[in-house]
C-alpha cells in the first residue's frame, strides 16, 4: 500500500515553500533559515486510550494527533515547520483508514503553516495507533523552558479547564499563535502546557523551576464542559479543572509587571492570573488565613 | 511510567554537543549549523514482521529500528544529528523491554553521532512497535535523490545481497560513513537503499530518474548467506540476491569516469559495478545476444 499511498498524498499536500524535496525519496529535504534551533518532540495516540475509532470521526482523530504535538510546540514558543507521520493500523479499510486520519491531519498542518516532511504506515494486528513527530525553530535562547520560573512571578493559564473528555480532547485549538505573540512582545520565564491536568504539570514546572507555587483556587477557570460534568457526576467542577487534563491550555511564568502587561493586552485567548510562584517548594491553595497543601493528583486536607 | 523512564533515559544518554535541550521538556532543542538543509525520514518496524521479539535480543531490535532509518541517511547522503523514538509495547515488563530496545538504539546513536531528541512509550494491547525519526543535515542541493540517474551512467552496489533473513536484517551496518567518503570525493547522481529487494528498490530509482537499466547479472554480488539459504531451500542464490531485500546496502549511479574513480579508491565496504543506466525504461538483463526483460519482482522470461 505504501507507495501507492504516499503517492496520493504528495499529490494531496498543500506544497510549502521550506520543502525543497518532498516525501515519496529515501527521506524529505527541508530548507532551515539561519540561527534557529530545531525544537523537537514526538507523541503517540493510540485507539481505546487517547481516541475512539468507533467513536470520533477519523479527520478528529488526525486533528488531535498533529494538535497534541503543536501544543508542545507552543509551551516551548516554538514556530512548528514539519511534521512526519507514522500510522499502525489493522489491514481491513487500511487505506481509507489512512486516508481519513490524513485530512485531518493535513487540514491543521495547513491552518498552521506545517509541512508533513515523512509518513509510513505499517499494518499490523493492533489497535490504531498514530505517532506524530514535530519540528519547529527558535531563535537561540529563546525557547521556553519549564525550569526558567522565579519566586515572585504571577502564574497564568490560558483559556477554561476541565471536562475535556466531552469535546475538547479532540477538538481543541493548540495555542501556537497565542505563544508566538507572547513571545514577540512580552517575556515569560517558563511554560508548560496541560496535558496531563493542572495541578501535575504545574507541580513539573514547580519542580524543573526548583520554586513551588501558592495558587489562588477560587480564580481558576473553570470551564462550561467541566460544570456539565460535575452535574452529571455529582462530582466538584473544580476538581475537573485541577485534575482532568488533556485542556491543552498553557501555564506561563512571569514577572508581575509583565503579568500585568499581559492581561491588559488582547490576545484573542483568556488569559487568567491564577497563582504566584513561591521560594517555597510544594503546590500550595492560598486562603485568607491559612495555606493548605495540594498534591499534583488531588487534594491532601490539612497541612 | 513515562517520566520516570524518560529521567534514567536521560541520564543514560551520552550528552552530544548538538544538543541544547535535552528530552524531559515540552520538547528538545537542537543547535543547527548555518547553510544546512534538514533532511527527516520516519520508519516502523513491528514485531512478528520486521523481528520476532521471542527470539531476537531487545539490543538488536533496537539497534534495527534506529539503522533502517540511518541507512536512509546514507541513501540520501545526509549527516544524521538527532532521532526521535516513540515505542508502543504491552504493559508487561514494558519498562524492562523499553530499556532493552534503549541499549540497542543508544549505542548504535552513539556510534553515528545521532542525538535521542524525544522520546514517547505508550502501553497498549497491541505488538511491540518501534517507530523512528531521524533529522539529518546536508549541503543545500547536495542530497542525492532517486531522480538524478543519467543515461550511460554505471550503476555501482556496496556488499553483497540476498539471504539478509539469517541474520544481516537484524545486524547489518548502515552505509552512512560510506555515503559520506563518496559524497565529499566523488559526484553520485542517484542513490536509493536496497531495503525492499534490488529488483524493486532499481525500478524505483529509475521510474524516479526516467530511465532503464540493463543489468549484468553474472556481476551482482551474492551473499554467503544466499549461498545459505538457497542450499537450505533448493532455491536459486542470486533469486535472494535479486529479491530478498533488507540488504540495506546502496545502488549508486554515477559516469563512467567517476564509477572507475570510485572502484579504485579504498572505502573500506567492496563496491561493484552491475549494470548501465540506459534511456530505454524497464529493467533488462543484459545476455551476449540479447536483452531480457525483468520484473521487478522477478524474473519474466522471454521478451
Amino acid at each position: 500500500m505504501e507507495q501507492s499511498f504516499l503517492a496520493w498524498l504528495r499529490g494531496r499536500q498543500r506544497s510549502l515553500p521550506q520543502v525543497a524535496v518532498g516525501i515519496g525519496d529515501d527521506a524529505a529535504v527541508v530548507d532551515w533559515p539561519h540561527s534557529r534551533q530545531l525544537v523537537t518532540s514526538v507523541d503517540t495516540i493510540v485507539d481505546g486510550v487517547d481516541f475512539l475509532l468507533d467513536q470520533h470521526s477519523l479527520a478528529a482523530i488526525g486533528h488531535k494527533a498533529l494538535a497534541v504535538n503543536l501544543s508542545d510546540m507552543a509551551a516551548m514558543a516554538a514556530d512548528p515547520v514539519a511534521a512526519l507521520v507514522a500510522i499502525s493500523l489493522s489491514n481491513e479499510n487500511a487505506t481509507q483508514t489512512a486516508a481519513g486520519i490524513y485530512e485531518g491531519i493535513l487540514e491543521t498542518a495547513a491552518e498552521f503553516g506545517v509541512a508533513i516532511s515523512g509518513g509510513d504506515i505499517t499494518c499490523y494486528d493492533g489497535p490504531l495507533a498514530i505517532s506524530i513527530t514535530i519540528i519547529g525553530q527558535s531563535e537561540p535562547q529563546k525557547a521556553w523552558l519549564r525550569s526558567g520560573a522565579l519566586p515572585d512571578d504571577v502564574l497564568l493559564v490560558s483559556g477554561s479547564l476541565g471536562g475535556s473528555i466531552l469535546q475538547k480532547h479532540l477538538a481543541f485549538t493548540p495555542r501556537v499563535r497565542l505563544a508566538q505573540q507572547l513571545r514577540d512582545r512580552f517575556k515569560v520565564n517558563a511554560a508548560i502546557d496541560i496535558s496531563d491536568g493542572l495541578l501535575l504539570d504545574l507541580d513539573r514546572l514547580c519542580a524543573a523551576s526548583g520554586c513551588g507555587i501558592e495558587l489562588e483556587l477560587d480564580k481558576i477557570p473553570v470551564s462550561e464542559d467541566a460544570l456539565a460534568l460535575g452535574e452529571q457526576k455529582g462530582s466538584e467542577p473544580l476538581e475537573h479543572a485541577l485534575g482532568d487534563g488533556e485542556d491543552y491550555e498553557l501555564l506561563l511564568s512571569c514577572s508581575a509587571d509583565q503579568a500585568a502587561e499581559i492581561l491588559n493586552a488582547d490576545l484573542g485567548v483568556p488569559l487568567t492570573a491564577i497563582g504566584t510562584m513561591t521560594s517555597r517548594t510544594g503546590l500550595w491553595s492560598k486562603l485568607p488565613n491559612k495555606l493548605i497543601r495540594l498534591s499534583p493528583r488531588g487534594f491532601v486536607h490539612g497541612g
